[in-house]
Formats: structure tokens, sequence, C-alpha cells
């Protein structure tokens, strides 16, 4: 992936600094360049930060856009008012533009404008590319550090965790098996058992039933299997594989 | 779509209830609810709300988290701290899961914790699906409002496309009756059965079960139950309400 910088041009307000820190830290990105901020980096900015202070230490201050982004193979810009197809300049992309951006390695700028009046024209014309974030019509004017965790989380969503495993097949099955038995057992109609099995089938599937979550049902379902055929010595059946 | 209710579970800082109400308002979402919130509405709120002063006004508070969801087809926690596998509480689906959700009909609670500790496991235990934003492990605990910022932006982002009636929560208690009564019935272990009726919820919760399936399921729960109580006569009990 590449190497990132988040870029803030003349931040206004102390909190939106701390603010950043801790967005940034929270998706696992960790330089900061303030480009002539309007405000200082108070007490309240750490307060924001929370538990990202070490990138508000050791955020880099510059006099320019240019300097902030001098050597950057990519310039990533921000903007809350894109325009109609015939304006270049703001021609925009969404963020999950982005994720391609991610199988490329390099140094790349994301430059974030002013609270109140955002990338200037001429700032916007040095991006490569510019972003911005599908909103209502009717407020589509987000603050700097919302609109920084929707882009980061986009950005950083690509490197997928792993997640709780998902129940095997093989249980998949033998869940089905039961739940069969169980339809006949208990004298359902005939003529609607396919859609029954399909229903149970789409709602394991839908939620992506994981392994534990699993071997649960299956003991209720093994529970149930007993209870409807008391003939059946406990012993002699087979448990739910584990 | 689904109608969506924002739900605050005791906010602390009148910051936070600003910036939330300006989130929404930027993705289109406009109903905020306030459980008990520790903090009043203030000028400060005012103020970071911006231009969504009109949710400020309209946000409705109450005693409880109960109160709060009563009657919603659906109830979404968030948690910046997801579990191991094994642990069915917290197991837990990321932002872009609710995609599919977007494809439903119903009235969906969206819930977020306390800016300190989150929601309780018992206010979990109420939630029908749990969302968690992967974030860095090094610092994943984000500010309420930019979590909020990332899950109402995906949300907002999927074209919407032909619908499904979310089972409601009606028919979910009337599941989860069944289910219990079943799991007494087999003589379900005693101390495992939190767990199993969690894990049952859960798996309803992630599939965004729908009224069809939800009808079928309820069928097959009847049955077994009928199955399970030969003593009870068939025209006596209540068919699962339609």
């Amino acid at each position: 992936m590449p190497q990132f910088r988040v870029v803030l041009v003349e931040p206004l307000y102390e909190i939106n600094i701390g603010f950043a820190c801790r967005v940034m830290k929270n998706f696992g990105f960790k330089e900061l360049c303030l480009v002539r901020p309007r405000t200082s980096i108070t007490e309240t900015s750490k307060i924001f930060a929370a538990k990202a202070h070490d990138i508000l230490e050791s955020a880099i201050i510059v006099d320019s856009l240019e300097d902030a982004v001098k050597g950057f193979d990519l310039k990533i810009g921000t903007t809350g008012k894109p325009a109609g197809p015939r304006n270049v300049l703001r021609s925009v992309v969404p963020p999950w533009h982005l994720h391609e951006l991610m199988r490329c390695k390099g140094r790349v700028a994301l430059i974030f404008g002013r609270e109140d009046i955002g990338l200037t024209n001429q700032e916007l014309s040095i991006c490569d590319v510019i972003v911005n974030i599908p909103t209502s019509e009717k407020y589509p004017v987000m603050n700097v550090t919302h609109a920084m965790a929707v882009i980061l989380y986009e950005l950083s969503k690509v490197h997928i965790r792993p997640k709780a495993k998902l129940a095997s097949a093989r249980l998949r099955e033998v869940a089905f098996k039961y739940f069969s038995d169980i339809l006949e057992l208990v004298g359902f109609p005939k003529e609607k058992e396919p859609k029954a099995k399909l229903a149970f089938k789409r709602i394991l599937g839908k939620a992506f039933i994981s392994q534990k979550e699993m071997h649960i049902l299956l003991a209720f379902l093994h529970k149930v299997y007993l209870r409807l055929t008391p003939h059946v010595g406990e012993k002699k059946l087979k448990r739910p594989p584990r």
C-alpha cells in the first residue's frame, strides 16, 4: 500500500486538529501536516486527540500547500462542493474509488480544506484527483474530521482483518439434515417442505453463521430430534461433529 | 428503505449531541432519540449541530433504551469492542453488512453507546445485530460521532433496489418464545439457555430475516412445539400471528 500523509490546510479550530489525530490513529494513519494553521495546538487539541497525542506531537507545520506535498507521487484533494460534468477542476470521484489505490506503492498526500471555505480553486488545481463524499443535498457540508473519518475508513477497509470462522459446509449439511428430519417428524406439510428448507438455508447463509453459532444451533436441533424420537437410544445417536 | 431512528444512549458531551445532528443531516437521517442524556442540550450543542438545528430541536428524550426502541422491527447496536469468535453477545458485522438492510422495509433503530463505556452487555442483548467498524488495533476507540459518520455513510451510499419487509418485532418475540419453550421441552441444559437464545437472536438479526421467512420459521417452530406437547389440543393453540 502507499505511504500516506494527511494534510490540513489552514485549520481554524483547535478541536478539529485534535479530532483529526484521533481519526487518523483509529484507522492506522500516522503522518499529519498542517499548512498555516489559523489556531495554535492547544490543551483542547490534546484532549480531543485523546490517545493519538503522538500524532499531534509529531505533526509537521509548513507555510504552503506546495511545501506540504513536495515529492509526493499523488495528491488527493477533497471537496464538499462537487460541480457538474463540465467542470473538470471539480470533477470528483467517490471515496470507494480509492480502493484501487491501496494496491499501489508510492507517497500519497490526502488534502483536507479549511472548515469555512474548503480548498481554493488554485489548491484544487494542484491535486491529481478530487474526492467527494455523496451527501444529502439538504446539507452537504460535513465537518472536516467527519469527512476524514469516512475517507480514511474507506481506504483502510481494503485491508480486511480475519473474521469469525464461518460455519463449515459439513456442519451446514448436518444442520440441514436435522432440519429435514424434524420437518418429517413433526408432520410438516410435504408440499411446503422445499420452501421451508430453502428459507432455513437462506437465513443461515445471509447471517454468515459462524462455527460457534452453528455448534449452538446444532446442539439445539440435536435435542429436538432426540425428543421427537424417544424410541432411539440417545447413546446410539451420533453427536453433531465438533 | 427502512425508516431509521438514531439512538444515543446517555451521551456525556454537548458537542457530540450537536455533531450527531450534523452528521445525520449530512446523510439524510432525521430522527434522533436521546436516552437519559448526561448533559443538557446547550448553546454549544447548537453551534456544533450547525445547519442541522432542526434535528436537534425535534430530538426525543426518553428514560430507557427499551422506550427508545419500542415498536422497532430491528435494533442495531454498535460497539468498538468486538470479541473473539466464541462470544455470541458481541458477534459483530462490519458496516457494509448493512447494505442489504437498505432493501428492506420496516422501522430500524441504530443505537450508539456512551462516550466512556459504550453499550452495556444488557443493552447489547436487546440488539438484534451488532456493528463494529474495523479499526487499527493500536487505537480502536472512535469518537461516537465519527463512528456514526462512517455507519450513516455506508447506509446512505447504497442505491436502493427492490424490497423485502423486515420481520416485525412482534413476530421476532413469538419466535423467541417458541424457541425458549422448545429449549425447555427438550431439556436443553439450563445454564446454556441464555447463550442459545442469544445465538438464535443474532442469527435472525444478521440475516435481516424477512416477514416471509419468519412466517416459514414460525410454522416450523409451531409444528415442533405441537409435537413436543401432544397433550395440548392443537385447536386450542393460537396459530402464529400473520
